[in-house]
């Protein structure tokens, strides 16, 4: 399938650089089809530490359970990442598979198998033809180079209709480090599934369980933050590598002060990735911010934008251009969450629409249908009860995303 | 908006029976529109009892909260409905409206206001125009009459395309008693949200408290196991009437064991009405069951059950006639509710298509191709852990779903 380019896409691919210490290739393994780009290697100098967070769902994927069993190393020196065949659901074949894809890799780059990293996407329940990574892998590794990180995010690629990479730089004790990560997001290989995979790579010093501290905290308000259609894949996938290359003493706390530039810098990194991700969200025409405030607590104002940026009754008005408010009064109602009706307000952009339990004598539609036109909408409640507040981002509902999930047989 | 009726609608509307103690007339208001029906009067005979389910929403609508309130009396003489506007989000003026509307039917009625039960669906924060009812109500006093439960579930009609009810008999003691009902759905009443109401009334001689036990007993499985688009109205409302007009003394206890044969006529209707809801979900191809076995508890198989009721990907792969199990997998894995990869099979139909962890190797792709061509589709999922079951129904995720929720303005 190709789609075109979504309306939402970053104007421009910033420039993408090197990360001492990283090394990329890409190539064509023919897991599903014959010579389409379907497979990424990265190597890592010694002593890079990683760090991980994957799917929470019950049925992972097997190269999700290799990955949560080898994170307790701390140490990485391959990531392979195909297309083509998620190896999810695939019971003891997908164990081997995997097992075979890390021998593989770890041959090529010379070290332990528990130091390589795998991630899969593509169709469920089919068994991973992993024989046919046999020599690609050593041919990758071979012509693996610095930088290509937009090579690799176009490798990883399924439906998504651009790539998605983003960078940034920071210092630590008086020494620029660097930070790039690709993604890939709500992309479909037909038949299956979405998946989110996004991987994130630094020069930094920085120890392994430091790296994890930073990782699972910045998660929660970018990638745990973006919702396309409140399903979650069996394979979703974020890691960071940190090679040390730059100089320094290795930092082992993640509380360290000397990591403030950083952690905002990896910070920036991974909400720019996955805001990209809801900007390519499976026939996204327009990008929404949902905010909730004045919630009991942050988690509950989390539960309370979830539920109406999960909303399709809120998602298909948006994509209508209706600013139709009922609807979000009916998603912070079904909620599950402390709200007070008659405490409620609700801003589509800056206009408040509705006011304290009732309309907004004063607002005016006309104003809200103008606003309701923008790729760009940012719907905020106010709940009036407390501190809490929270943010996170989807796509509207279109016809698109049905077509696209629907209609591979018609 | 009209729509094409529904292709999964029942064949036939059933004779409904008039129910001793119950009369009904329904006219035009011109809450919204001049001229079209737009509400509904039932009249009771002195000790109608009354039992009622309403929705959990935060946010609930003026009728709900008149209704919660007044449930406690336990007794009804009469029941306004209204289309054309929710009074939900409508503050003190909303209270106001409902409190003038039950004073207008309690003079019409004979009764106290306390006595009249209320429910309205339709546009959200506009304030509903409750004087004209004034005249109105009772001129629909004056005709009211035995029967007319086909015209009154067309009354309530919003953008359902066929109108519901249902009905069957039961002995007790002896005494052949009548259970009817009717039901709007999840229909639109643009530009606002989906509503379910729904009202079943019998001659039985019951005391509230017992109606109310049964009430909120058959409920779990049967309306509140429909899902449309797991969104929850600020409106949904259930009320049943128990006239007592049949002969025989008035049943006090929901376990008197006289009530067997009237529990499972009552749960027939219930079961008919919300089944009749999922056939005329906004845009439905499609009527999916989705089954659940294995489960650690019922409550632990019917958040299973509803995870992949309520998946975008599952319900647009039905949409699409795809027998997409991965997705079934995903749905699961989602669901938070204990499950073992390993010991997970699903079936479409009587087709096992995966088992034990993985595709099920013996199964025919043609023949699960062919099944999901039908309107009716049941996807079974086996857990293997423990003796939990469940069952919810839903329909498929259409364009038109999208068409009909976001399509108003364009």
């Amino acid at each position: 399938m190709s789609h075109a380019v979504s309306p939402l896409a970053p104007k421009h691919i910033p420039d993408m650089p090197e990360i001492a210490g990283v090394r990329i290739a890409t190539g064509a393994a023919g897991i599903k089809y014959k010579e389409r780009t379907d497979v990424l290697l990265a190597l890592f100098d010694k002593d890079t530490a990683v760090a991980g967070v994957l799917t929470r769902s019950k049925c992972p994927s097997a190269p999700v359970e290799w990955c949560r069993a080898k994170l307790k190393g701390g140490k990485a020196r391959a990531l392979v990442v195909n297309s083509g065949n998620a190896n999810a659901f695939t019971g003891k074949t997908g164990r081997e598979a995997a097992a075979f894809t890390a021998k593989l890799a770890s041959r090529a780059a010379g070290c332990k198998a528990a130091e390589v990293f795998l991630a899969s996407t593509g169709v469920i329940g089919e068994p991973l033809p992993a024989q046919r990574f046999d020599g690609v892998i050593q041919g990758l590794a071979d012509k693996a180079a610095p930088g290509r990180f937009v090579e690799a995010a176009r490798a990883i690629m399924t439906t998504d209709t651009f790539p998605k990479v983003a960078t940034a730089q920071a210092q630590i004790d008086g020494v620029t480090v660097t930070i790039s990560g690709i993604a890939k997001g709500a992309g479909m290989i037909a038949p299956d599934m979405a998946t989110m995979l996004s991987f994130v790579f630094t020069d930094a010093p920085i120890a392994a369980s430091a790296l994890q501290t930073i990782l699972s905290e910045t998660v929660v308000d970018t990638f745990n933050a973006v919702t396309i259609d409140g399903d979650t894949s069996t394979s979703d996938t974020l890691l960071a590598f940190a090679t040390g290359a730059a100089r320094g003493r290795k930092i082992t706390r993640a509380v360290d002060p000397k990591l403030k530039a950083f952690r905002a810098a990896f910070t920036r990194v991974l909400a720019n990735l996955s805001e990209q991700v809801a900007r390519d969200g499976e026939g996204a025409r327009k990008l929404v911010e949902v905010i909730v405030e004045g919630a009991v607590s942050k988690k509950s104002a989390r539960r309370v934008a979830l539920s109406i940026a999960n909303s399709p009754l809120v998602k298909t008005a948006i994509a209508g251009e209706d600013a139709n408010w009922g609807r979000v009064v009916m998603a912070v109602g079904k909620a599950g969450e402390p709200a007070d009706r008659d405490k409620l307000s609700i801003w589509f952009g800056d206009t408040r629409v509705a006011h304290k339990g009732a309309r907004d004598a004063a607002y005016e539609e006309a104003k809200v249908s103008a606003y309701m036109k923008s790729p760009e909408i940012t719907l905020r409640v106010g709940l009036a009860l407390g501190k809490g507040r929270d943010r996170v981002l989807t796509c509207d509902l279109t016809k698109e995303y049905v077509a696209i999930n629907g209609d591979y047989r018609s």
